[in-house]
Protein backbone atom coordinates (compact mmCIF):
# COMPACT_ATOMS: atom_id res chain seq x y z
CA UNK A 1 0.00 0.00 0.00
CA UNK A 2 1.36 3.58 -1.06
CA UNK A 3 0.31 6.27 0.98
CA UNK A 4 1.42 9.18 -0.81
CA UNK A 5 1.08 11.35 1.79
CA UNK A 6 4.54 9.78 2.86
CA UNK A 7 6.15 11.50 0.03
CA UNK A 8 5.77 14.39 1.00
CA UNK A 9 7.85 13.96 4.22
CA UNK A 10 10.80 13.59 1.48
CA UNK A 11 13.15 16.45 0.61
CA UNK A 12 14.02 18.11 -1.97
CA UNK A 13 15.61 21.57 -3.45
CA UNK A 14 13.61 23.55 -6.11
CA UNK A 15 16.14 24.99 -9.10
CA UNK A 16 16.10 25.66 -12.36
CA UNK A 17 17.80 22.95 -15.00
CA UNK A 18 18.74 24.87 -18.20
CA UNK A 19 20.60 23.80 -21.54
CA UNK A 20 21.10 24.10 -25.54
CA UNK A 21 22.94 27.21 -26.47
CA UNK A 22 22.56 30.93 -27.32
CA UNK A 23 20.90 30.09 -30.24
CA UNK A 24 18.65 27.91 -28.35
CA UNK A 25 18.16 27.50 -25.13
CA UNK A 26 15.34 26.74 -22.07
CA UNK A 27 14.93 26.20 -18.54
CA UNK A 28 12.58 24.03 -16.35
CA UNK A 29 11.97 24.28 -12.67
CA UNK A 30 13.26 20.59 -11.29
CA UNK A 31 13.22 19.37 -7.53
CA UNK A 32 15.30 16.78 -8.52
CA UNK A 33 19.15 17.60 -8.22
CA UNK A 34 21.64 15.85 -6.38
CA UNK A 35 24.74 14.29 -5.37
CA UNK A 36 25.78 11.21 -6.49
CA UNK A 37 29.40 10.95 -5.62
CA UNK A 38 32.08 12.30 -3.72
CA UNK A 39 35.17 12.37 -5.89
CA UNK A 40 35.06 13.84 -8.30
CA UNK A 41 31.98 15.07 -7.58
CA UNK A 42 29.25 13.79 -10.08
CA UNK A 43 25.22 14.81 -10.15
CA UNK A 44 22.50 13.77 -11.35
CA UNK A 45 18.54 14.93 -12.50
CA UNK A 46 15.74 14.20 -13.76
CA UNK A 47 13.61 15.48 -16.95
CA UNK A 48 10.53 14.18 -18.28
CA UNK A 49 10.44 12.45 -21.74
CA UNK A 50 8.05 15.49 -22.45
CA UNK A 51 10.24 17.88 -21.46
CA UNK A 52 11.47 20.39 -24.16
CA UNK A 53 14.59 20.31 -22.37
CA UNK A 54 15.03 16.71 -22.70
CA UNK A 55 16.58 16.93 -25.82
CA UNK A 56 18.41 20.37 -25.59
CA UNK A 57 20.40 18.67 -22.40
CA UNK A 58 20.75 15.53 -25.22
CA UNK A 59 22.28 17.28 -27.94
CA UNK A 60 24.81 19.56 -26.09
CA UNK A 61 25.98 16.98 -23.36
CA UNK A 62 25.72 19.94 -20.50
CA UNK A 63 23.32 20.81 -18.29
CA UNK A 64 23.24 24.01 -15.90
CA UNK A 65 21.67 24.17 -12.69
CA UNK A 66 20.18 27.83 -10.53
CA UNK A 67 19.78 27.28 -7.03
CA UNK A 68 17.01 29.43 -6.13
CA UNK A 69 16.30 31.72 -3.29
CA UNK A 70 13.90 31.02 -0.79
CA UNK A 71 12.03 34.53 -1.56
CA UNK A 72 11.89 33.57 -5.12
CA UNK A 73 8.35 34.54 -6.51
CA UNK A 74 5.90 31.88 -7.70
CA UNK A 75 5.74 34.16 -11.38
CA UNK A 76 9.50 32.64 -11.74
CA UNK A 77 8.59 29.26 -10.64
CA UNK A 78 5.57 29.30 -12.90
CA UNK A 79 7.42 30.93 -15.96
CA UNK A 80 10.10 27.90 -15.59
CA UNK A 81 7.24 25.26 -14.31
CA UNK A 82 3.85 25.52 -15.84
CA UNK A 83 4.96 26.90 -19.80
CA UNK A 84 6.61 24.87 -22.11
CA UNK A 85 9.66 25.92 -24.29
CA UNK A 86 8.08 24.78 -27.17
CA UNK A 87 5.53 27.40 -26.97
CA UNK A 88 7.55 30.23 -25.81
CA UNK A 89 10.71 31.28 -24.90
CA UNK A 90 11.26 31.21 -21.05
CA UNK A 91 14.71 32.94 -21.47
CA UNK A 92 12.93 36.23 -22.94
CA UNK A 93 13.24 39.20 -20.14
CA UNK A 94 15.43 36.41 -18.04
CA UNK A 95 19.01 37.84 -16.57
CA UNK A 96 20.79 34.53 -18.55
CA UNK A 97 24.88 34.02 -18.51
CA UNK A 98 26.59 31.43 -20.45
CA UNK A 99 28.68 29.34 -18.70
CA UNK A 100 32.18 27.60 -19.14
CA UNK A 101 30.76 24.86 -21.67
CA UNK A 102 28.00 27.63 -23.21
CA UNK A 103 25.50 26.07 -21.30
CA UNK A 104 22.80 28.89 -20.60
CA UNK A 105 22.58 29.65 -16.66
CA UNK A 106 19.53 31.34 -15.21
CA UNK A 107 20.65 34.14 -12.83
CA UNK A 108 17.58 35.18 -11.82
CA UNK A 109 16.89 34.69 -7.67
CA UNK A 110 19.80 32.52 -8.27
CA UNK A 111 22.32 31.77 -5.30
CA UNK A 112 25.01 29.41 -6.27
CA UNK A 113 24.96 27.68 -9.95
CA UNK A 114 26.33 24.48 -11.41
CA UNK A 115 27.76 23.44 -14.61
CA UNK A 116 27.35 19.78 -15.55
CA UNK A 117 28.74 17.58 -18.09
CA UNK A 118 26.58 14.40 -19.24
CA UNK A 119 28.55 11.13 -18.85
CA UNK A 120 25.61 9.07 -18.67
CA UNK A 121 21.50 8.90 -19.44
CA UNK A 122 19.49 6.25 -17.40
CA UNK A 123 15.47 5.58 -18.76
CA UNK A 124 13.50 5.69 -15.09
CA UNK A 125 11.07 4.98 -16.67
CA UNK A 126 8.30 8.77 -17.11
CA UNK A 127 11.52 10.30 -16.69
CA UNK A 128 15.22 10.28 -18.14
CA UNK A 129 18.06 10.45 -15.60
CA UNK A 130 21.09 12.56 -16.50
CA UNK A 131 24.34 12.09 -14.40
CA UNK A 132 27.49 13.60 -14.95
CA UNK A 133 30.74 15.44 -13.59
CA UNK A 134 30.43 18.83 -11.54
CA UNK A 135 32.88 21.29 -14.08
CA UNK A 136 32.10 24.10 -12.38
CA UNK A 137 30.00 25.64 -9.14
CA UNK A 138 29.93 29.17 -8.19
CA UNK A 139 28.23 30.70 -4.82
CA UNK A 140 25.99 33.71 -5.78
CA UNK A 141 24.72 34.33 -2.11
CA UNK A 142 26.53 33.16 1.28
CA UNK A 143 23.98 34.35 3.30
CA UNK A 144 20.60 33.36 1.30
CA UNK A 145 18.81 30.05 1.86
CA UNK A 146 18.06 28.22 -0.37
CA UNK A 147 13.66 27.52 -1.71
CA UNK A 148 12.82 23.95 -0.80
CA UNK A 149 10.13 22.04 -2.07
CA UNK A 150 8.25 21.87 1.32
CA UNK A 151 8.38 25.68 1.44
CA UNK A 152 7.14 26.10 -2.01
CA UNK A 153 4.46 23.50 -1.19
CA UNK A 154 3.61 25.11 2.36
CA UNK A 155 4.23 28.95 1.53
CA UNK A 156 3.30 29.15 -1.82
CA UNK A 157 0.69 26.87 -2.01
CA UNK A 158 2.12 24.84 -4.75
CA UNK A 159 1.66 21.28 -6.24
CA UNK A 160 4.55 19.23 -8.49
CA UNK A 161 3.76 20.08 -12.15
CA UNK A 162 2.54 17.16 -13.80
CA UNK A 163 6.30 16.68 -15.87
CA UNK A 164 7.76 16.42 -12.41
CA UNK A 165 9.04 13.22 -11.29
CA UNK A 166 7.14 13.87 -7.81
CA UNK A 167 3.81 14.29 -9.60
CA UNK A 168 1.25 12.90 -7.73
CA UNK A 169 -2.25 12.29 -9.30
CA UNK A 170 -4.53 14.44 -6.18
CA UNK A 171 -6.77 11.70 -6.88
CA UNK A 172 -4.33 8.82 -5.23
CA UNK A 173 -3.95 11.20 -1.81
CA UNK A 174 -5.42 9.90 0.76
CA UNK A 175 -8.79 11.67 1.59
CA UNK A 176 -8.37 13.42 5.12
CA UNK A 177 -11.33 14.06 6.84
CA UNK A 178 -12.98 17.67 5.99
CA UNK A 179 -16.17 19.36 7.33
CA UNK A 180 -18.91 19.01 4.57
CA UNK A 181 -18.93 22.42 3.95
CA UNK A 182 -14.88 23.12 2.93
CA UNK A 183 -14.28 22.23 -1.21
CA UNK A 184 -11.17 22.25 -2.76
CA UNK A 185 -10.93 23.22 -6.84
CA UNK A 186 -8.63 22.28 -9.09
CA UNK A 187 -6.08 23.96 -11.87
CA UNK A 188 -6.96 22.39 -15.06
CA UNK A 189 -3.46 23.76 -16.41
CA UNK A 190 -1.46 22.87 -13.36
CA UNK A 191 -3.19 20.76 -11.12
CA UNK A 192 -3.10 23.75 -8.07
CA UNK A 193 -5.27 22.86 -5.72
CA UNK A 194 -7.34 25.84 -4.27
CA UNK A 195 -8.15 24.22 -0.53
CA UNK A 196 -11.31 26.66 1.28
CA UNK A 197 -10.30 25.09 4.58
CA UNK A 198 -6.46 26.24 4.26
CA UNK A 199 -7.21 29.52 3.02
CA UNK A 200 -10.13 30.25 5.41
CA UNK A 201 -12.09 31.81 2.09
CA UNK A 202 -14.81 30.52 0.07
CA UNK A 203 -13.93 29.91 -3.61
CA UNK A 204 -17.21 31.54 -4.71
CA UNK A 205 -16.31 34.47 -3.06
CA UNK A 206 -13.22 35.44 -4.56
CA UNK A 207 -13.22 38.32 -7.03
CA UNK A 208 -13.89 37.25 -10.96
CA UNK A 209 -10.56 38.38 -12.02
CA UNK A 210 -8.99 36.11 -9.23
CA UNK A 211 -6.18 34.11 -11.52
CA UNK A 212 -4.40 30.68 -10.10
CA UNK A 213 -1.05 31.22 -7.66
CA UNK A 214 1.04 29.77 -9.76
CA UNK A 215 0.21 30.03 -13.79
CA UNK A 216 -2.39 32.31 -14.26
CA UNK A 217 -5.34 30.42 -15.13
CA UNK A 218 -8.77 31.85 -14.81
CA UNK A 219 -10.77 31.56 -11.76
CA UNK A 220 -13.76 30.32 -14.11
CA UNK A 221 -11.69 27.60 -15.49
CA UNK A 222 -10.93 25.90 -11.55
CA UNK A 223 -12.68 22.43 -11.71
CA UNK A 224 -14.37 22.00 -8.10
CA UNK A 225 -13.15 18.66 -6.95
CA UNK B 1 36.52 26.44 -10.91
CA UNK B 2 34.06 24.43 -8.13
CA UNK B 3 33.43 26.27 -5.09
CA UNK B 4 32.24 23.50 -2.96
CA UNK B 5 30.87 26.31 -0.45
CA UNK B 6 28.21 25.89 -3.59
CA UNK B 7 27.49 22.52 -3.11
CA UNK B 8 25.88 23.20 0.23
CA UNK B 9 22.85 25.24 -0.96
CA UNK B 10 21.87 21.83 -2.47
CA UNK B 11 18.84 20.55 -0.50
CA UNK B 12 18.97 17.11 0.95
CA UNK B 13 16.63 15.46 3.53
CA UNK B 14 18.43 13.15 6.25
CA UNK B 15 17.34 9.20 6.50
CA UNK B 16 18.12 5.93 7.39
CA UNK B 17 18.08 3.54 4.38
CA UNK B 18 18.33 -0.21 6.00
CA UNK B 19 18.53 -3.60 3.89
CA UNK B 20 19.46 -6.87 4.94
CA UNK B 21 16.91 -9.51 6.45
CA UNK B 22 15.96 -10.53 10.18
CA UNK B 23 18.99 -12.52 10.89
CA UNK B 24 21.56 -10.20 9.35
CA UNK B 25 20.50 -6.40 9.10
CA UNK B 26 22.08 -2.62 8.32
CA UNK B 27 21.42 0.78 8.22
CA UNK B 28 22.82 3.94 7.67
CA UNK B 29 22.42 7.64 6.95
CA UNK B 30 22.06 8.73 3.87
CA UNK B 31 21.07 11.92 2.45
CA UNK B 32 20.32 10.77 -0.97
CA UNK B 33 17.00 9.55 -1.30
CA UNK B 34 14.63 10.99 -4.72
CA UNK B 35 11.81 9.94 -6.67
CA UNK B 36 13.13 10.16 -10.36
CA UNK B 37 9.58 8.85 -11.89
CA UNK B 38 6.08 9.34 -11.32
CA UNK B 39 3.97 6.73 -12.78
CA UNK B 40 4.54 4.31 -11.37
CA UNK B 41 6.93 6.05 -8.51
CA UNK B 42 10.51 4.93 -8.71
CA UNK B 43 12.70 5.74 -5.94
CA UNK B 44 16.86 6.30 -6.11
CA UNK B 45 19.59 6.07 -3.33
CA UNK B 46 23.45 5.89 -3.30
CA UNK B 47 25.39 3.63 -0.93
CA UNK B 48 29.22 3.92 -0.54
CA UNK B 49 31.60 0.96 -2.31
CA UNK B 50 32.63 1.30 1.63
CA UNK B 51 29.52 0.70 3.17
CA UNK B 52 28.82 -2.51 4.44
CA UNK B 53 25.28 -2.33 3.60
CA UNK B 54 26.09 -1.95 0.22
CA UNK B 55 26.40 -6.04 0.24
CA UNK B 56 23.06 -6.33 2.19
CA UNK B 57 21.46 -4.39 -0.71
CA UNK B 58 23.03 -6.36 -3.32
CA UNK B 59 21.90 -9.57 -2.15
CA UNK B 60 18.25 -9.10 -0.50
CA UNK B 61 17.18 -6.57 -3.89
CA UNK B 62 15.68 -4.19 -1.22
CA UNK B 63 16.01 -1.65 1.00
CA UNK B 64 13.82 0.56 3.48
CA UNK B 65 14.21 4.45 3.98
CA UNK B 66 13.28 6.21 7.31
CA UNK B 67 12.07 9.87 7.02
CA UNK B 68 13.85 11.22 10.06
CA UNK B 69 11.88 13.84 12.17
CA UNK B 70 13.46 17.30 12.51
CA UNK B 71 13.87 16.39 16.87
CA UNK B 72 16.17 13.47 15.88
CA UNK B 73 19.01 13.54 18.13
CA UNK B 74 22.77 13.02 17.36
CA UNK B 75 22.74 10.00 19.09
CA UNK B 76 21.30 8.38 16.62
CA UNK B 77 22.74 9.59 13.77
CA UNK B 78 26.15 9.06 15.22
CA UNK B 79 25.31 5.61 15.31
CA UNK B 80 23.89 5.00 12.39
CA UNK B 81 26.25 7.57 10.39
CA UNK B 82 29.47 7.48 11.82
CA UNK B 83 29.70 3.75 12.95
CA UNK B 84 30.66 0.41 10.37
CA UNK B 85 27.91 -2.38 10.55
CA UNK B 86 30.94 -4.47 9.95
CA UNK B 87 32.14 -3.76 13.55
CA UNK B 88 28.76 -3.54 15.51
CA UNK B 89 25.33 -4.68 15.19
CA UNK B 90 23.28 -0.65 14.83
CA UNK B 91 20.13 -2.69 15.25
CA UNK B 92 20.82 -3.27 18.90
CA UNK B 93 18.14 -1.90 21.25
CA UNK B 94 16.70 0.25 18.37
CA UNK B 95 12.96 -0.21 17.63
CA UNK B 96 12.95 -1.99 14.46
CA UNK B 97 10.05 -4.00 12.17
CA UNK B 98 10.39 -5.94 8.64
CA UNK B 99 8.04 -4.50 6.21
CA UNK B 100 6.23 -6.23 3.60
CA UNK B 101 9.33 -7.61 1.66
CA UNK B 102 10.69 -8.57 4.75
CA UNK B 103 13.41 -5.38 4.98
CA UNK B 104 14.23 -4.09 8.19
CA UNK B 105 12.66 -0.67 8.59
CA UNK B 106 14.19 1.93 12.04
CA UNK B 107 11.37 3.31 13.45
CA UNK B 108 13.24 5.44 15.70
CA UNK B 109 12.31 9.21 15.26
CA UNK B 110 10.73 7.80 11.91
CA UNK B 111 7.95 9.81 10.46
CA UNK B 112 7.11 8.14 7.42
CA UNK B 113 9.29 5.23 6.00
CA UNK B 114 8.97 3.68 2.18
CA UNK B 115 10.03 -0.12 1.04
CA UNK B 116 11.43 -0.05 -2.39
CA UNK B 117 12.84 -2.66 -4.83
CA UNK B 118 15.88 -2.25 -6.41
CA UNK B 119 15.82 -2.60 -10.38
CA UNK B 120 18.53 -1.57 -11.67
CA UNK B 121 22.07 -0.32 -9.71
CA UNK B 122 24.41 2.16 -11.58
CA UNK B 123 28.02 2.57 -10.66
CA UNK B 124 28.37 6.34 -10.25
CA UNK B 125 31.98 6.36 -9.07
CA UNK B 126 33.02 6.59 -5.29
CA UNK B 127 28.77 4.74 -5.03
CA UNK B 128 26.54 2.63 -6.41
CA UNK B 129 23.61 4.12 -6.82
CA UNK B 130 20.57 1.82 -6.98
CA UNK B 131 17.05 2.55 -8.26
CA UNK B 132 13.61 0.33 -8.00
CA UNK B 133 9.79 0.66 -7.97
CA UNK B 134 8.08 2.19 -4.46
CA UNK B 135 6.24 -0.82 -3.05
CA UNK B 136 5.03 0.51 0.16
CA UNK B 137 4.55 3.86 1.76
CA UNK B 138 3.60 4.57 5.19
CA UNK B 139 3.56 7.73 7.24
CA UNK B 140 4.09 7.49 10.96
CA UNK B 141 3.54 11.33 11.91
CA UNK B 142 1.28 13.48 9.81
CA UNK B 143 2.75 16.71 11.92
CA UNK B 144 6.04 15.29 11.62
CA UNK B 145 8.51 17.96 9.58
CA UNK B 146 11.68 15.50 8.03
CA UNK B 147 14.67 16.30 9.24
CA UNK B 148 16.95 18.42 6.45
CA UNK B 149 20.71 17.87 5.49
CA UNK B 150 20.94 22.08 6.44
CA UNK B 151 18.79 21.84 9.55
CA UNK B 152 21.47 19.34 10.42
CA UNK B 153 24.71 21.02 9.76
CA UNK B 154 23.47 24.37 11.23
CA UNK B 155 21.92 23.24 14.37
CA UNK B 156 23.62 19.84 14.77
CA UNK B 157 26.29 21.18 13.80
CA UNK B 158 27.44 18.25 11.08
CA UNK B 159 29.52 17.21 7.94
CA UNK B 160 28.74 14.58 5.51
CA UNK B 161 30.31 11.12 6.94
CA UNK B 162 33.37 10.30 4.91
CA UNK B 163 30.54 7.97 3.03
CA UNK B 164 28.53 10.30 2.35
CA UNK B 165 28.28 11.60 -1.38
CA UNK B 166 28.03 15.08 -0.46
CA UNK B 167 31.71 14.35 1.64
CA UNK B 168 33.81 16.95 1.16
CA UNK B 169 37.21 16.97 2.72
CA UNK B 170 37.56 20.42 4.40
CA UNK B 171 40.89 21.37 2.69
CA UNK B 172 38.81 21.88 -0.63
CA UNK B 173 36.57 24.42 1.01
CA UNK B 174 37.95 28.06 0.22
CA UNK B 175 38.89 29.74 3.54
CA UNK B 176 37.25 32.49 4.77
CA UNK B 177 38.50 35.40 6.05
CA UNK B 178 38.99 33.86 10.17
CA UNK B 179 39.86 37.18 12.90
CA UNK B 180 42.94 35.13 13.53
CA UNK B 181 42.26 34.18 17.31
CA UNK B 182 39.69 32.04 16.14
CA UNK B 183 40.90 28.42 15.60
CA UNK B 184 39.30 25.22 14.24
CA UNK B 185 39.44 21.85 15.44
CA UNK B 186 39.03 18.46 13.18
CA UNK B 187 37.97 15.25 15.07
CA UNK B 188 39.50 12.71 13.10
CA UNK B 189 37.18 10.06 13.23
CA UNK B 190 33.47 11.54 11.46
CA UNK B 191 35.51 14.90 10.23
CA UNK B 192 33.14 17.00 12.67
CA UNK B 193 34.62 20.69 12.47
CA UNK B 194 34.98 22.52 16.08
CA UNK B 195 34.81 26.35 15.11
CA UNK B 196 35.72 28.55 17.80
CA UNK B 197 34.38 31.78 16.06
CA UNK B 198 31.00 29.75 15.32
CA UNK B 199 30.88 28.50 18.83
CA UNK B 200 31.95 31.14 20.86
CA UNK B 201 34.02 29.36 23.06
CA UNK B 202 38.05 28.34 22.61
CA UNK B 203 38.14 24.68 22.27
CA UNK B 204 40.71 24.91 25.39
CA UNK B 205 38.09 26.60 27.51
CA UNK B 206 35.85 23.32 26.75
CA UNK B 207 36.12 20.69 29.86
CA UNK B 208 38.28 17.45 29.45
CA UNK B 209 35.57 15.43 29.36
CA UNK B 210 34.19 16.89 26.28
CA UNK B 211 33.62 14.88 23.64
CA UNK B 212 32.92 15.11 19.63
CA UNK B 213 28.80 16.14 19.22
CA UNK B 214 28.77 13.73 16.73
CA UNK B 215 30.37 10.50 17.09
CA UNK B 216 31.63 10.86 20.59
CA UNK B 217 35.17 10.73 19.77
CA UNK B 218 37.58 12.61 22.65
CA UNK B 219 38.78 15.95 23.00
CA UNK B 220 42.08 15.08 23.42
CA UNK B 221 42.14 13.18 19.27
CA UNK B 222 41.08 16.77 18.04
CA UNK B 223 42.66 18.27 15.20
CA UNK B 224 43.97 21.78 15.56
CA UNK B 225 43.45 22.92 11.38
Amino acid sequence: MIDYEALFKISYGLYIVSSGTKEQGNGYISNTVFQVSSDPPRFATCCSKDNHSLALIKDSGHFSVSVLHADTGIDLIGTFGYRSGKEADKFDGMDISYGHTGVPVVRNHAIAFLEIRVDETIDVGTHLMFIGELLHAELLDDQGDPLTYLHYRKAKKGMAPKNAPTYIDSAKLVKKSHAPEFARYKCPTCSYIYDEEKEGVKFEELPDDWECPICGEKKAEFIKL
